[in-house]
């Protein structure tokens, strides 16, 4: 039986799923705190967040039960003649869901969402200790043409 | 003689010099419009940005030239217990004034402003084709810790 995934805007009432998606994960696990009551610099970027008409974050919901998230960042840029961008971050799907395509979905899903925003560009960075993931997103399309640099501050 | 460079928000009657700083460059030339009037997907972005909190168009001054520029992007994100991340995008530099460190300032300057905004990261993509930069990034700190993927829609 395949049941339909649906995607839309997250609500406050999502968000001790999504922080527990985001702790579930190889590199996650190292940063995040899962715990009861939620700590309160989730709920200060969750409002940041919602706030923000230039950021959403999604959630892939199957009947009631939250299973995949991210958070789409619209940009405007003075170079490609004034263009916008969406950058796509923090994509988690439910370790009980992995497999079935989901991750995929959510990314079509931005894609989509960023066409209809007008934007010229889908932009992403990946950890490069995630192996699986260039292969994810070269396969949706995406072109490994820059490097990704962080400084942790 | 050493001039002081000077960094502030930029003003409508910067957009002429950044555009042209934006079109003189390897890359830069290939997709910008640099003519007059300014075409005006240019003045549109422009607006966006300088009339979004959460966007930051900086240029360095010499005087009254201006001689850099960059955009800065503040980012709330759930990931890492809800942190800031700051973006920098669109670095160019006057090729009047190349090899004097006005690079390595801008990013110092964004650097701080990131630590004034609270963000924990410093974060910005650089096209694998500029060979130059991601040493230069990694001289200051950054860690090409990731792969940046791009999707032209």
């Amino acid at each position: 039986m395949t049941q339909n995934i649906d995607f839309r805007l997250a609500t406050l009432g999502d968000l001790d799923s999504i922080v527990e998606m985001l702790n579930d994960d190889l590199l996650g696990s190292q940063r995040e705190r899962y715990e009861q009551p939620l700590p309160d610099s989730y709920l200060q970027a969750f409002h940041a967040i919602t706030n923000d008409p230039n950021n959403e974050l999604i959630v892939a919901c199957m009947g009631y039960e939250i299973i995949g998230v991210q958070q789409i960042t619209f940009t405007p840029y003075l170079t490609y003649q004034g263009g916008w961008r969406a950058t796509i971050e923090g994509v988690r799907t439910s370790s009980l869901h992995r497999g079935k395509g989901i991750g995929t979905q959510l990314i079509q899903w931005a894609i989509s969402r960023a066409k209809d925003r007008g934007c010229h560009l889908v932009q992403l960075t990946t950890d490069k200790k995630r192996q699986d993931a260039l292969r994810f997103y070269e396969q949706l399309g995406f072109a490994a043409s820059h490097e990704g640099l962080k400084l942790k501050l």
